[in-house]
């Protein structure tokens, strides 16, 4: 058992592992980047793998304009059973592919435990979607591996319910895990999900844990991603997860929500200038041509 | 493929093998009870096995007082990882137990698809919880078995995420699914969640599948059980899911929303007279001493 | 002050007046029958007064089908000022006429301090709308008359804010109030509210007022209706609120949500059955022709 | 009527004289800022008036740090009629006294049509409270002067309905309206509402009315406060409310979500950054002695 943890246990507080009372702060390397200091990372990509030129022009989209991780779906949890599923262990190929090929590291969901392994062969980051927020046989199995791990908030999880879930997976020795905002259900309809924002401070404040957040799912419209973008990092965000499509009219799946890769680049402007208003930074890699 | 499937899939709604389109109603055989037709099933039980005697006492209890069907958890989803996470196989070993003595069929939960055999072996009904309402390769593993399937609603899922689920099992081959209304997060904070008894006609319209009302979760409150369980059967459900404990102050989970065994009869007694008032019945087990 | 209230003031109790701890159970005269005992009263109508002949014929069917009490709107607060925004002076002058051919009272909306007395001079019982549960002037106006006032339930409001909507209004000194849930505000889109029914066992063990359930505005749909109707009685309300048009298709104001008058007819016949099954009755007037 | 409005009647939209079809931007004056254009506008000022020392050191206060309006409550709507209910007219009397000295102009509520025109005396802008929302007669009455009018979002209201408030202002003559964001109940828990940063960018280009932030109703919690003034600038807030308290745990009302005069001061530095990051400012008053 860890040092300290036993004591933990016999507090009150729900969060143990994860607690500021464990640890001051978390620091996650993905690639060549520091999640959870003073740089902010910029996770983008498309929502799906449709295919390789999809992803491989994307991935060198937003690289270009400056992400430092690239996401894409290979495995998709989708509510209808007879919609587009995702590629599977196809679309991890082709991930594997574009980071060989831009350097990006990869993070890509994982949606049950007989996948953990082939899911881990080719990504830098593992992501629990908002749908298997309590799934706790998979946050389990995720805590058993050395990957890190992001956890989706759940659409109907208080802020105590998430960093619970993160605490399943640091309860089994996986310590590498971020938080990811991607709003929360109510009655508001003009929105997807309401991004609950407020939740950034929060999480700082109970854990050391760094707080990412998902503008794209949270709001479920393009023509307000770019302004929670900048509130997020204002509120003290460490990252965030931002859904590209080279031709968000022909995406597969969620075009509503997805950035263009020149919305894309005048987003990652924004967030430089926002990120040093509040002391932090956003890291440029250097331009070569990719 | 199933016959009308593929002109289903053709139409723009949602749900296909789920939907009344496709068939006009399911009934599902449980032990000796029908659900789904003229039947109000009653199911009861701890939240969680303990050990056998509190098993064994609560099961004769139920029966005694007309339950038709035995509920109690051996693997328990908990926030916590530090909490009780049930008894596991040993808890279905007991529950094997109570059934051979009391005759009562059995529904318990199951977690994830690595454990569905040993479950399937114990149990009657396979219960997916309310947290893995869309955890989708778990729903894709019960639709390939032959067991009945209850899907509750997720806290934070719509009438029609939760048919979505349903239809997911569905898809895989398994037609016996029935729905369980549990309350919903709602801004309300004096009960645990708002149960939806809307969803009880609405469910009823839109597809062919039974539908049970838990109004232990639902509620959180053991004050509001009886008068959730009469609004349930007059409001259309086709069974109810008890929370029942022989000692509710001692209940290693859940005591707060536990009725006691005189309460569970009295809460029987009462649904009895309101399933005559709308043209249907609570059956009689004889009561041979068990 | 009111005897007891000075020591209720000086507890923790949110609720005074309107705790049990004052009283034991507050029975108000309505015309001829009696709410808040073992009666069941119906009050039924169209949302909005549209002229004479749709009035009276919807006062004499509902009379007709067993309706105790005449609802309809002659001030209505319309989320867009371009609406019909109702007939207001005349619509109440119409009331007064329906009431004096069928003997019905009246409960309809007051939303102003200054049209209190005009109301009152027409109503029966005075209606507190959703929107305005919070608006303290306005209930601390309706406390100082002596008409029965009806406190809807805000789409906003918990529980414990509704009552002391109820606390507002008598603490001004009228005791005459009974409360009415209406549905609240959550993420479900498939109704047009989440009707809250598990609130009224839980008003009845904090007051001792009457409460009665409106499923016309809790739901939005026509085709819930009658069940939610069901299932308040059996739940325990002392009464609903039931919109009733004699041409639904043709309603100037939320015709998605009113029953005809067969529809209502056959409601009626069905909460006669489930109120003797949970020991109350539907009090029959006798049917002279109106 | 107002020259294009008979156009957008006939329109789908529901918003009209609000929409951005009929005008590109509303600029209000307020003392000697400038509302909704370049300028960031900081109003800021105690939960409730309690005492000439308390308003005055308060008011002197939020001046030094660059507070451009100074907010206070007289009239103040409360939960439980057993609560202090604000100083009434002598509170607008201490608001004038507090303006004649530190020349910030006043922002107040205003809670019934019957106490508007002694508001006006004091306010330069009549607040709306947010369960005001949708009371009718009230916009209707403040639709009526020719003061500017602030109307906060219901907590239980979309971002339709409270674009619908201001409609009914502007619908009764008065096109000074703006609109303040103070939080959504939600099933959170941690935060006493949540806070809709969302809302921001979403009525801004619904509607050409400037946009505010209250923090401090809209999280409850005063150690959130300064993240969310920076992330509503961020996401274009035409300006921020904050609750300020000399001694935040004496105040009567509300102290845990206010601010004390330092914290207040190292949010405004903060937001001026931020400010000035998304091409925007915080004018600064000259800091002559007060």
């Amino acid at each position: 058992m860890l040092a300290g943890l036993e004591q933990l246990i016999a507090t009150k507080s729900p969060y143990k592992l994860a607690s500021r009372a464990f640890r001051e702060r978390t620091i996650i390397r993905i690639g060549d980047v520091l999640l959870g200091g003073d740089d902010v990372v910029i996770m983008a990509g498309p929502c799906t793998v449709e295919n390789r030129e999809q992803l491989l022009q994307t991935a060198r989209g937003v690289r270009h304009a400056g992400a430092h991780v690239l996401r894409g779906g290979a495995y998709k949890p989708r509510s209808s059973p007879y919609s587009f599923q995702g590629l599977g262990q196809e679309g991890l190929a082709l991930l594997s592919a574009a980071r060989a090929e831009t350097g990006l590291p990869i993070i890509t969901e994982v949606m049950e435990p007989g996948t953990i392994a082939l899911v881990a062969e080719h990504a830098d980051v593992l992501q629990i979607g908002a749908r298997n927020c309590q799934n706790y046989p998979l946050l389990r199995e995720v805590g058993r591996t050395d990957r890190p791990v992001m956890v989706k908030r759940g659409p109907g999880c208080t802020v105590e319910e998430w960093i619970m879930a993160a605490e399943h997976v640091m309860s089994h020795g996986n310590m590498q895990v971020m938080l990811c905002e991607r709003g929360i259900k109510t009655f508001e309809t003009a929105t997807r999900h309401t991004l609950d924002l407020s939740a950034i401070p929060l999480v700082k404040q109970l854990t050391h844990l760094p707080v990412i957040v998902d503008p794209s799912h949270g709001t479920g419209r393009r023509d307000l991603i770019k302004s929670m973008c900048l509130a997020a990092i204002a509120a003290g965000a460490d990252g965030v997860l931002i859904e590209v499509h080279p031709n968000p009219e022909n995406a597969l799946c969620d075009g509503a929500q997805s950035l263009d890769l020149d919305e894309f680049a005048d987003c990652v402007a924004g967030m430089r200038l926002v990120a040093e208003a509040v002391g932090r930074r956003v890291p440029r890699r250097e331009l070569v041509p990719a």
